[in-house]
């Protein structure tokens, strides 16, 4: 009776491991960058953080659904982590940038849905955040709600993602290895012409730079001319947006996720640099898209409590001097974070018989090869 | 039998006017400023722009609405508006932020609420543009909500607000008088620890200063020290933040409309000047407000639309140095704006027993006579 | 032979008092706000500020000077302070702000001076820092420089401001009473169409919110419609801008300096404020003005070593809930400062006989007691 | 006697191009991007664009030197241009940001020089601005000035540049090809460990979209892992910052200008495309660099009068959803002007006797081929 039991439990934590096995970019032998991803090259190797997925596949016009992440297990309400955006191209919907920007915290979990469901997923969130018995007495609440519009795949304007869905992916959560590709907030995005998704990537510091994790998660739904570790795909391909091929808009919503003990400021300048991880993909921020970066300490000498007798706080900070091997690794993340989304989409037909294709995953490794990316 | 409803009707236009005569600031003789302000001291002086009131009154605890403020009475997704958002203090929750400041327009209504009630507005928002027949193929929405926290007179953590509600405060407006103190937006909010609300104003400029128009229209919910046209009310009456009698947090959403033909940029800059006039009536932009200024030119030559064959407009648009006197324009209405809000709110009693005692007018106009504003 | 000297002495520390007592606002009774001020009712009541004036009258065209501030009297290249700049209206060519945006701090001392000297005094500054033997290593210097224009009492145009006098207003730093009105970067100034200048006050907050300082001390250049503790006085004179008797442009630059432990970004929340304290006196940032406030907190234990082995810093910090009492307090105090610059002003004949009057005190004074604003 | 004229004259014209076709990495077989570049791959390809170095290379120690770019031949103080000014990292001294923010226009010639020298090079501006002859009556100049930090091969605390020298960089100013490499600002920088400079390059968009040209000029001084064409150059000589071989610190000046008619908003997004090409090329924006782009409309349209009988101006601009394929030339035209700022760059010695090398072409050239880059 038992053996089953382990079994299951031995799937539930291989499955993963063997899905992801085959269809990340570095598991076939490119590196991106100089720096050493975590254990799982995921946002959740950075201690503590957890993403869930919420899917909707239905019928033949619905392809969304709604990632949540984590900064930390316990109530993000009462314990507020420092927090910033960047707003890459605010062509987009994002809610909840002013108050961050003010008070340098976040008190919800990060949701990423659909354009026209962010609304109901700020709903789901502040019903959430009411509703956690420590927050009897809270009369306001920041939800945090990012996007991308998945609105040639999926139905969008019938807005399908329900509250339900919203607090269903944040049950979700798990920490270990993160489901990408055509999942969650992914399921009906497209990057670069190609079908797109969710994808995620990690660096660990040298000790000597302090050690510390740098994790990203990606809803990729962009465009420009795709770069694969500097190789030219798009241009070989014919396929990128300036020919017309395919609408460069679209969004990509980045989460940085990091140990390290940083102030608002400080993650204000890390968000800024997963532009510069877009860009090595071939992203060119094209007029229509919504690029935005929250950027989060998950510290927890650095966590801010809703009340304190205290009126002064005292957190341990890194200098602003160390902090470019941290700007390193989110740019080295978000690029191979986006590559990954593109490495596991798969080709899907959706609303009104719209299909997208995967990325010719044969040619374009055939193109690293030749490039010598691939011993 | 046409009789009544000829009365009916005459009462309808008539009732507000002397409603709002024996109410309002400059009834009693106090001028604020220099400038004049137009027929109906009102944002509805800038021609095509009006305003609705959806007030939500309901047994002991809801004390809560909506108001809609419309740029023009066309379709604004398909005719944007120039505008800007200045940010006074950022703990808030005014949704539509980052794509206004990219892209420089409006696309929806502006509507007002309370903070826990910003995404069924937003909501609301999608799909009243969502089913315009202009818009069928329209999938991406910006809708713009801005909110103060009314969690002292009304059960907030209720939500009590619904997207139908939200939709009949847009199917409400008018042009001409606007109705202020305990109405829509306004019905449960607190300002400098008397009873607050909406509140409007304007300012006509002379010709030689182009004879533009600006209009003002805010939603009152926050603290400091109260000054009536200069007046210390506030010291005298041993009333105000500091003596902690009440919070100065909470929040103020101003709303400036202007038929001055402006850029965003410059829309951005006058925005800022709201705050100088809610400066001027003794608000401190705590900590805890929203302290939000929406600003848009509705003059026709500056419309954006949503899809054109040219890829370049031609807009005419005041120069730098003509906007002086919009600044002037835009500080004087919002300071009397704010007091207008005072003047017509009522004293309320909400959740739990909850009680907000109305401005004590008769003292207030005494101490102004003391003080010589009033002859 | 000792007499004389200890008279001597005691004019040099008296002198300056019984002057200021002729001159300031709250010398004649008028209260400004609900705080109190420091000692010296001035930004020196920050414990370590000095102050320096360089005063230029030559001929009968110059009229200018420098002022100079320091936030502590140690090297303030090798020991920084958190810092912030918030641009009220952004018409001025203050130089420094980018650094002190990204990084957060302060490493010169600030000087204010005309607007075409700026550059002058960036070269003072640099060969003062570099000149420090702690800094014969260095080779980058973020100079802080800021300015208004008194070109129209002052031939701007000859540049007469040399880098011997911006090390001489350095070198003329004092603690104690601060010289206002016509002196330093206040010499040629003009406010409401009257002498301008100089002008300091600050505010000390009870005990119970933390007994800090606030200390502004602003170069008062800009226009608008004068009000004098809420009193229309430009309005009753008939002297304000829109009458198109004088440009209400030019420029107010404010530093607000503090003991209270802020980081950057609470510092940039605090200077905002003293754009609400500018707007309680009538200003209205017009198109041409330059209206600057940089923040500092001379806090010790947030000061910034240059060079650490240590990549953390743990600063005590303010929580942002304990802000409001600050912003207040920062109000209040640009407020009288800038009455006190008008008040300090004196009548001025300077370039091509160009003559600008002081306030007329006496008629001010009377209007406020009108106003029942002193008893 | 006329041959020789005619002889120099030829040499005149043809030196340059030859000079160039040796160096530069088009040249070469690589092309960067999808779009084409102008005739000369300048910034002096978008018409009326002119630039002009003056090199400083004296004793020893002396390798620094100043570039200067003109918008127009016109008085720039009279006929303003619009322009924004995007910050990547503000760890720079780059002056006249907050009015170019404020009005969204430039009134001087774009100067490039060392960090030391800002302050001299703006008195040069303003003199040069103050000394015209409609400007007879100017009081106010708001100097736009950039800078990297060349102190590795320059005794740049000796600040050897002199206004004069500034005042001949402004002199030099032609149009057609572009000395890149050790000349002017770039004389004495460093980029990614190797001898960097100033490089430039353009695109033309095709006539679809517009057919306007954008043209961008670089000072380049900063750090990251190169990457030419997409090769990993940097990780293959392994040398890279993070090997702690050289600093990653430094800055990157950037200037880009258009044809195309663009509003100051417009320019400001253009200007952050910029870094997206930089990050291309290997940067990473460390905590230390100074990365400033500043974009410029030329479009004679778009001019702004510095004195106007009318307070309304008219000028065509893009709408936002035609910028895409100015983003797309934006990020083609840095990344390949930071690289030819590479392969124009020639061994140093300076400060100290301090040597920087050229990056070793032939081996990088190799590598291309290797990855195919090269045919």
């Amino acid at each position: 009776m038992i053996k089953p039991t382990c079994n299951l439990l031995y799937l539930f934590f291989l499955f993963p491991l063997l899905m992801l096995s085959q269809n990340r970019l570095r598991d076939h032998g490119v590196q991106i960058g100089v720096l050493q991803p975590g254990k799982f090259n995921a946002i959740t190797d950075v201690p503590g953080v957890q993403v869930g997925h919420l899917t909707l596949i239905k019928d033949e016009n619905i392809r969304t659904g709604v990632t949540s992440i984590l900064p930390h297990s316990g109530n993000i309400f009462q314990e507020k982590v420092p927090a910033a955006i960047y707003v890459g191209n605010g062509f987009g919907k994002l809610t909840g940038y002013t108050q961050v920007k003010e008070l340098g915290n976040l008190e919800t979990p990060i949701i990423l849905t659909n354009t026209l469901s962010v609304p109901t997923a700020a709903n789901a969130l502040i019903g959430y955040t009411l509703n956690q018995p420590e927050n009897e007495n809270v009369r306001s609440v920041n939800a945090m709600v990012g996007e991308t519009n998945d609105g040639y795949l999926n139905d969008i304007r019938g807005r399908h993602v329900t509250e339900k869905d919203v607090l269903q992916a944040i049950e979700n959560v798990t920490s270990g290895p993160v489901t990408e590709g055509n999942v969650g907030a992914g399921t009906g995005t497209i990057c670069f012409g190609f079908k797109g998704g969710i994808g995620t990537s990690s660096r660990v510091l040298p000790k000597k730079s302090g050690g510390y994790t740098v994790g990203v998660l990606v809803q990729t739904n962009f465009g420009g001319v795709l770069q694969v570790a500097g190789v030219e795909v798009g241009k070989k391909l014919g396929h990128y947006s300036n020919s017309f091929k395919y609408s460069p808009d679209g969004s990509c919503m980045m989460a940085v996720l990091t140990d390290a003990p940083l102030d608002a400021r400080n993650l204000e300048r890390l968000a800024k640099r997963a532009m510069l991880g877009l860009s090595r993909t071939g992203g060119i921020a094209s007029n229509g898209s919504g690029d935005y970066v929250i950027a989060v300490s998950t510290a927890e000498a650095c966590r801010v409590p809703y009340q304190s007798d205290d009126p002064i706080q005292t957190h341990p900070t890194l200098r602003n001097g160390a902090m470019t091997p941290l700007f390193l690794a989110t740019i080295e993340a978000t690029e191979e974070a986006i590559l990954n989304s593109l490495f596991a989409g798969e080709t899907m037909i959706g609303r009104d018989g719209h299909k997208i294709e995967a990325l010719p995953k044969e040619k374009v490794l055939e193109m690293l090869k030749e490039a010598g990316k691939i011993d």
